[in-house]
């Protein structure tokens, strides 16, 4: 997390503990201490903190709008990507069970989609259209504001998670088209278990989580308001760091891509290398196993991801380089490596030569080696 | 908080930051900060840790029960009670929408259910029974060891919401029918934010929370790895002192109880005497408006509700208190009155004098001065 954002939560484990729906003071200190941080977090994204409801993170959120189109009597159509995040892929599976149709768009071998597709797959049963911001394995950054105004003219609810862009790429929804957008905290370096889903002014949809009607009913639970506090101070400190945040993983990120493509042979970028977030990148390194390299790497104390964190215990190849038409081969020998604004110049250096020594390693014993003439 | 628990959490937030799901070290050391505060919440009711799973806190597991049902294709009732926590009556009502069929139990005069109503109300479409252990408003204790060998001699689910019993009476679940319970980390002293749901070994539901498939797919989303530690080290230290801990809130309420229903006329107990929670009172002052009482006990620092904390915003006359048949003249004068561990004899003492000179106060401005006979 960011220095400083445990010191404010720390009242709100202690002295401050009262349930945000008392109606006695130590209620309305935690739901004053709440209202602070839905401004916050509409900060980030220029929303009225109206607009902002807490939930137990992107997962959550997700699911809520995915699931919304059960309260439409009329449109029984979704469209989403091959490549979105399982909490939103899982969701739509469950539906198709239940008899409504979901469109997979299909991404290209850069992973970026294609709006004109969208516009033609919208037919009048079409509830919602449901296109992540930015990849979480390969980074790529889709064209959403080109995809909300598509909607929009048809009359089509659009919502974009945008867990892995939020902090990264500035997002302003008042002036677009965005109806829903997913957030979570502890990907902007806040605390874990919470997260956020902007509902536009007017956009009407069922709660998913239901119980007591906290949050006007819309999200039930009593609110975790310590975590809701570090999360309004992660947005605060995100939204005012946001070019210098990104300038920094950017040089990062460019001086790690072009070493490590430099000076490691038989290694392929995944996904487009232009529209891409500032802080991801992703490696097939040829003849490897990718999750041999995580191990050695781990002994050095570099720590880097196959595909999803999510999916780091399924073994399962990664859905996303599978649906950019990517061999098993090359899927098999991916890593994503993800920068943070903690990160040095430094520690880049270092992950250069300790990964060209690993997979020198690795390449010595493995199968693929008279394949690709390692040394 | 209980003192102690927040600096065990304190290093996940700081820098054992690491997704328990990721492969690499700092995913290791909190999957198994997880695995931990797991055994700690099985040790409170006497589970295999692998049959606890993390949800945001009681309301989602509530509402993960009951949704279930949907993965039944041959069953479609549901028994409940009609004084159920509104995270099971909501997710009842949504189904009831959906065709689903719905029998809300009445209670007695004095909040208790009869068992032998449910035995008679089972068919071969019932999948499942719902009953809490102990109510959320007036704290009595329902025989839900009774219901649970019903249930299971029938061959049908059943479910309790233990979110206000757990750590005030003892629950053994390997001893019991009982095949999911409920449970909430801010109702025994730790934060808030996270629950659980215990499924028995054997018991089939369906996922709620849907996406990474983290907990084995059952409950999808990054786990809050801090505030599970921390809900494992209250489990810990609620069920190491569950003896001492309601001896202390039994003597309070018992004096309490008995010092108001003495010293202030015009006053009822709400909810039986005897099958009743270590910490709960719920009375009425007849010819008080429960708020104004509240807002002035406030003024004093003694901080009491309205029915459920979770409603006291909507101003909806307590669901529960209606179905005992109270007059809502009753209703709308009872307050409840919440003891903690932390609390003394002394703040007892203090609490029925103020109430007592606060209760005058405002009966000598009341409407009803006359009907009663107020001094």
């Amino acid at each position: 997390m960011y220095d400083g954002i445990l010191d404010e939560m720390i009242p709100f484990f202690k002295h401050q503990y009262g349930n945000p729906s008392s109606i006695h003071k130590l209620g309305r200190l935690s739901n004053t201490a709440i209202k602070k941080a839905k401004k916050q977090i509409a900060y980030l994204i220029n929303s009225k903190p109206e607009e902002i409801y807490i939930t137990s993170g992107g997962t959550e959120s997700n699911n809520t709008v995915i699931n919304s189109i059960s309260c439409n009597k009329y449109k029984n159509h979704i469209i989403t990507s091959a490549i979105e995040h399982d909490s939103v892929l899982q969701s739509c599976k469950k539906l198709e069970q239940n008899g409504f149709r979901i469109t997979y768009l299909k991404v290209s071998d850069d992973g970026l989609i294609d709006p004109q597709n969208i516009a033609e797959l919208i037919t009048d049963k079409t509830y919602l259209v449901s296109i992540m911001h930015v990849n979480n394995e390969i980074g790529t950054i889709q064209p959403i504001h080109k995809i909300s105004e598509i909607c929009h003219s048809k009359n089509v609810l659009f919502h974009s998670d945008a867990v892995q862009s939020a902090g990264k790429i500035n997002i302003d929804v008042q002036n677009s088209k965005i109806d829903m957008l997913t957030l979570s905290s502890h990907k902007i370096n806040g605390p874990k278990g919470v997260g956020a889903l902007y509902i536009k002014t007017g956009v009407k949809i069922l709660p998913f989580i239901m119980g007591g009607g906290q949050q006007n009913g819309f999200r039930s639970g009593t609110e975790n308001v310590a975590n809701i506090v570090g999360f309004g101070i992660a947005c605060k400190l995100t939204t005012d760091n946001i070019l210098k945040n990104s300038t920094h993983c950017n040089t990062l990120k460019n001086y790690l891509s072009y070493q490590i493509l430099h000076q490691i042979p038989y290694t392929k970028l995944n996904g487009t290398q232009e529209l891409r977030v500032s802080n991801n990148l992703n490696f097939s390194f040829l003849g490897v196993n990718g999750e041999d390299l995580i191990n050695k790497l781990d002994e050095h104390e570099i720590f880097v991801s196959t595909g999803s964190a999510c999916k780091s215990n399924t073994k399962k190849a990664s859905h996303v380089l599978k649906s950019m038409g990517l061999s098993y081969e090359r899927i098999n020998s991916s890593i994503r490596i993800t920068i943070g604004i903690h990160n040095t110049m430094d520690e880049m250096k270092y992950v250069v030569v300790v990964l060209k020594k690993i997979i020198e390693e690795l390449r010595h014993d493995s199968p693929f080696k008279y394949k690709y003439d390692f040394k």
